[in-house]
């Protein structure tokens, strides 16, 4: 049993995500941490305690940052266009949810249970990385403690999705972002160079959720929203599953290829929030802001039909019915 | 035939690129202008001059920036390490040539020729844009006035070649390279996403130029510093013929794959003079700084062999014997 923390801002597809890891059977979700971002940090909270309920979650959350790591940044979530109002596709998600939160904010959480669970515990981060560079900061040792930080961010060499140059993950917390990628631990980043080649179309969500239990045809309810927005403004017939894609290397790392090298986030310009790796197969340059930080692992290359297989395999015959 | 202006810091692929304007009977080239770059502004005029004269290249030369736009950035020509000492490859290049300069500085000398032939002239430039930039300055009414500008210079889908974000032509002048592509005039570039897979092998050029005219033994001599270059340094059996990849779309624009979009170039930070594409069919995004700009084409592929083909062709039939 692999131990996850999922650090999260639900978001439709960070609700996807979530079912996967709860219903995998190797996988052990251990907490869930939440943070600003797809929506303000009250309704991503609320949001995964409302999933939390209606899926039987028992896994703790706890509350994290509700703005970004440098002070001076605008407290900007401008993605109600994609996740709708409430952050799950306006489906009606009550204002208050009578299920508990854990006391301690998110970073303190993370590294207890990390602490608590040394050389054992994956983070998977799939929204702004706040909280994992607050728990840097308040404690570097969990650098060395943590199994491996798996992250859905990022644009390497494709266009963002805020910018031409930034995936909304990286561009809502770059500082954040680029603390996590130069630690000295092993990080594995699933950009939009993979999940936007990970679509999946609004009839196999309906193949997939028809018949099955309240919960897909609860997560096929909240994703019509996103469902439109990708129709109506990026012109697919189809969602990419960002997070999802994060979670099912989880469980098949062999559907993606990858690369090797630093990575580091541009903060500031116009390239605000862009990722940009130095390959170690390429070139050598002299001198760079690049050397001497840890190679971490971009995916590059997908297959995206095998991830949906493992992710319907997993939602519609986990170990909850 | 096409009246061409040169725009160029030789530079060994720039040398190559020179004889091909040179010796193409569609091609009329009616300037040289030099730029700072792959060697001092001295060295680069004096190369200029040398192979004016080793070539019989009657257009005339004038002399241009010796240092960036913005004159804060610092006067930076670390090129020795592939272009040589003095520019070719330390073939020897006499100090002093006994040729005739062109009274005015490159910018003014472009402004007139442009002026003096209003929307006949192409301007190929193959190093810092700095006396584009310049010039546009000095007279913005030229943008109007010019056919075309075509620019070897940027990394758009790949890694630079002097930092993971930037290459060589850029980043020497971030400033001018964004003025030149934000202006309003047809911009085509080739950047290393196209001249990085247009690799001419050491034994293609023995054998291009075995049995041929001192030109082209020329040619060979003074690359063979810039081959040692790509071997020992980039990995690969031959070079990557840059400047020629901007020079042979004037003759044959079908070898390339284009897509069209605002460009901008980052300034300043860790993407220092890392080009950015927003393509006019990608996603809409919801205001950024490429808003407005005007569309320009970025090859993003090509057929190499056919490009070296057109080449080998020009430089061995030419019209100079």
């Amino acid at each position: 049993m692999q131990k996850v923390i999922f650090d999260t801002d639900p978001g439709v597809d960070d609700a996807m995500a979530l079912l996967f890891l709860h219903r995998h059977p190797d996988i052990d979700l251990i907490g869930v941490t939440t943070v600003f971002g797809n929506a303000s940090i009250e309704k991503t909270t609320r949001n995964a305690q409302f999933l939390h309920q209606a899926w039987g979650i028992a896994a703790p959350i706890a509350k994290g940052a509700a703005r970004a790591f440098e002070p001076s940044r605008a407290d900007d979530h401008p993605a109600a266009v994609v996740h709708g109002e409430d952050g799950l596709g306006n489906i009606g998600v009550p204002a208050n949810i009578d299920s508990p939160v854990d006391p301690r904010p998110a970073f303190q959480f993370i590294i207890e249970t990390v602490r608590a669970n040394p050389g054992e515990v994956t983070l998977v981060a799939v929204g702004r990385m706040t909280n994992l560079a607050l728990a840097l900061k308040a404690d570097p040792e969990i650098a060395g403690l943590v199994k491996e930080v798996v992250v859905m961010g990022g644009a390497f060499d494709v266009n963002g999705n805020v910018t031409p140059a930034a995936e909304a993950n990286i561009y809502g917390d770059p500082e954040a972002a680029d603390m996590v990628f130069t630690a000295s631990w092993k990080v594995t980043i699933f950009g939009l160079d993979v999940t936007m080649k990970t679509l999946m179309s609004s009839s196999y969500l309906v193949e997939m959720t028809a018949g099955q239990d309240r919960a897909l045809r609860l997560l096929s309810d909240l994703s019509q929203f996103y469902i439109d927005f990708y129709r109506q403004r990026v012109g697919l017939d189809g969602m990419a599953i960002h997070d999802s894609c994060a979670c099912v290397y989880l469980a098949a790392p062999e559907l993606f290829d990858y690369r090797s090298g630093p990575v580091r986030v541009i903060c500031g310009g116009l390239a605000d929030g862009k990722t940009i790796q130095s390959p170690d197969s390429g070139r050598r340059y002299e001198g760079s802001a690049w050397d001497g930080q840890p190679s971490q692992s971009v995916a590059v290359a997908v297959q995206p039909e095998k991830v949906l297989e493992v992710l319907r395999a997993t939602l519609t015959e986990g170990r909850q019915a």
